[in-house]
């Protein structure tokens, strides 16, 4: 259905070209020069659009689960960023340019002039030698690389009068672990469940890029399993997704194979039971959001990848013209956050399970909204008779019906300002009499709109409406009084 | 209905237990010894009744309205406040204790103890002459104060290597004024039109206090109606609220009153149609979210408590155990936000009303969510023989339906878990079958779930289930077919 030479490339520009011309997103204080780069504003179409994002993952992931959603302060303490490793670990090198000054991430920078991997635990050292070896130089003057440092990414922030330390969270699931005991207690559990939060993180990165792939000010929703690591194949709320087929691609292979969740339990790609019914429904909530199966792997991350606490870890990742861009990360992280916390607390983390007393592993989905919503939107844009036709699923678009009087005048405005009142509470509905309705419903279609209601000739006569389908174009009648049902049936999630 | 020796001050204890105990919401980072004062989580319910007060807000003024929503960026950049005058007046006075170096909040601390009111205009030369007059010394100590001084209550957040001045946003609000023009041009609107947004915003306040009432990171929904200043009363929409009774205290009054829009027009107590409507949009809100009438008011502020820059202001407060509280901040801001903003950033603001340059003046409806819930919930609790009922309007409870099996065996069980399945995603459901049907009951009435449903053993026979209604008691069978209808139609936005 792709028309017309659209690079890979340009499928990129396409969307950003769209967000910014029709109100999806936009760089955040653009009047201003001193703008800091990676921040970022929704516009009316965007927020539209990630609520029902939001309001996707809560019913296929939170509700669907049954777990139990916080949401929690950005800003804490201290003492949980020292527990959590952050205030020690949650650096990236960096190296500055000792004649220009200009800042470069080092490991970034290797990669890039080189082409070789950089481990995530690579010393200051060893990137060092990397640099003598392969005359790494300044790419802007040519100078010298010194100051070889490490640059903690969490924004500070001073509280009271004082200005004592706080930190704004570099990830939400922080107040996850430190409000566990209250309300494991509060909301009488049982090991295993979830908590689940969705909310803005924070981290000042040397080189916000990319639009809403790499933001200093971010959405994600996390996702904490507190489990009994006895107990991770104990889980017979794995039974009915056994034959579901995940997208895996585990470590050593480079390419992507369907493996049912039995079959990688059988063969030990996966390590549980557990940990199979999290990545089976963790796929299945992108395949619901529009992406095509094809385009969604499973990555298992190697030793040097993986954060050093995570026993297990899988990256879901989507396919764009950018390449594969990682939207989900799934660790096993053990007893890490809760073991820390206890220690640094002194507030046992304990808890009863049949009569055993067990410190929680964590299993973990942390999933980054803004870059999965480009990936929709990317993954939705077809270009049509040169024109953009967005192919959203229903359920997700920002703008559910466009309520459209064929011609603009009389009786036709006042009957379609009429339905557009009966509609506009209980739907995300748009009223337009301006320009040839053909043009209106091109409007319509690049941004996602699944049906137009058109006011015509025989509204006035027999109180039926023509309803055209955005990805069909085709055209059919409902009657007035069954607008309601109709539209409610058309947007809702299947 | 309230029975029971409730004091009024223990109201206020009432829905701290109970937010506490049953997950509505918590201090944050408790863990820990160095949590600062004024952050709060939301727990499960709290989260649940939040978005719904949310949903509640888009429906009937964002919708209502044809408003437009955004989502800023929380940090915004050095000019964006030196444009809104953050920078230099968003200060508090404080002094400090020569002796035990406890810091004071200048102007509470003379009000309160001397019940002088402090304008908000006052020096510091003004209220170091009331410390010296009236004796005011350290509470603690009874040291001296000195180093009478501003303090701004703006967090200060360093972006990038070189942590360049940015700021975390005091009001949600700045976002829509920059974003303004983008706004105004990709969504094709003339004036009069709003621009909405929900999102935290942070203050660092010298004296954080009173759980959700007075908080260092909180929620707020604002809304900025941009208009033409010579056109406030040429405002058709208007109309059919004429007849709607404010709830008014008008400056130099000390009672509340009932007064039409109309005749509040006609008697010049409200400058315009477009105030008008607005005061009436956001009285009808709280009526809506289970506010009774009498326990609002919009009272108009004289000018020594308003924002110097505000032409007319009304505050929306709500009658508490703890007395008056603002909840939403009605102001005619005129050109100050626009104008500002045009004037650093050299970036025209102005725009084309009927062929009419005009720099559109800005009518705001600054609203806290976080006290909003807290007025909410002290005005729905009751004690009837010494058990909490929450009598929030079904629309706005975090859980809609509790299913329970009469008994804890089987069939119950199953049965009862097949209807929980078939309700919890469409739905916020719970399941539960631990101690007697009687104590469930009281479980789920404290926490303000509407409907019980019972599988019993008619329920066998018939696949009826048995209903029981909160506030009633009153039990009515339901057809197992119909409960999806039931419930939709019963948790209903009326």
């Amino acid at each position: 259905m792709v028309h017309g030479a659209m690079g890979e490339r340009s499928k990129y520009d396409l969307v950003m070209r769209l967000a910014l011309e029709r109100g999806f997103f936009m760089p955040s204080s653009e009047i201003y020069g001193d703008a800091p780069a990676g921040f970022w504003d929704y516009g009316p179409l965007g927020v539209a659009l990630k609520n029902k994002f939001i309001e996707l993952w809560r019913r296929e992931l939170v509700k669907r689960d049954d777990m139990l959603e916080i949401d929690g302060a950005q800003i804490l303490s201290k003492n949980v960023f020292r527990a959590s490793g952050h205030l020690e670990s949650f650096v990236d090198p960096i190296a500055k340019c000792g004649k220009c000054k200009a800042i470069y991430r080092l490991d970034k920078l290797i990669e890039e002039r080189t082409g070789i991997h950089v481990p995530e635990r690579a010393s200051l050292e060893d990137m060092r030698k990397l640099v003598e070896e392969h005359g790494i130089r300044c790419g802007r003057c040519g100078g010298e690389l010194t100051d070889f440092s490490h640059f903690n990414m969490m924004f500070r922030v001073g509280v009271g009068v004082a200005g004592l330390d706080a930190y704004l969270r570099p990830e939400t699931c922080q107040s996850i672990f430190i409000d566990f005991l209250r309300i494991y207690k509060t909301m009488r559990r049982k090991l295993p469940f979830a908590i689940a939060q969705v909310g803005k993180s924070f981290r000042n990165e040397i080189s916000p890029r990319q639009g809403l792939l790499r933001m200093r000010e971010f959405y994600q929703a996390e996702i904490e399993v507190f489990f009994n690591p006895r107990k991770a194949n104990d889980f017979p709320k794995a039974d009915p997704i056994l034959d579901y087929k995940l997208r895996l691609q585990p470590i050593g292979e480079d390419s992507v194979k369907d493996v049912s969740c039995r079959d990688a339990l059988e063969s030990r790609l996966i390590s549980s039971k557990l940990v199979a019914y999290y990545l089976a429904l963790i796929q299945q909530f992108y395949e619901k959001a529009g992406i095509p199966r094809e385009k969604i792997r499973l990555r298992e991350l190697d030793e040097d990848e993986r954060a050093f606490y995570a026993a297990e870890a899988w990256d879901l990742e989507v396919e764009t013209s950018l390449g594969w861009i990682e939207l989900v990360a799934c660790n096993n992280r053990g007893e890490h956050d809760l073991g820390g916390h206890e220690r640094l607390s002194g507030q046992e983390m304990t808890v009863l399970d049949d009569g055993e007393r067990v410190l929680p592993n964590v299993f973990e989905l942390s999933m980054g909204i803004d870059r999965s919503l480009y990936c929709i939107l990317e993954n939705s844009i077809y270009l049509v008779n040169n024109r953009i036709i967005l192919k959203l699923p229903p359920y997700l678009a920002p703008i559910q019906a466009a309520v459209l009087p064929l011609l603009s005048k009389e009786p036709f405005k006042s009957e379609a300002m009429r339905i557009y009142r009966s509609l506009k509470q209980d739907f995300d509905a748009v009223y337009d009499a301006s320009g040839s309705i053909g043009r209106r419903y091109a409007r319509y279609d690049e941004i996602g709109v699944p049906v137009d209601i058109t006011i015509d000739h025989q509204t006035l006569e027999d109180r039926t409406v023509t309803v055209r389908f955005r990805d069909s174009t085709i055209q059919l009648r409902v009657e007035e009084s069954d607008l309601m049902n109709f539209l409610r049936d058309h947007v809702k999630i299947r």
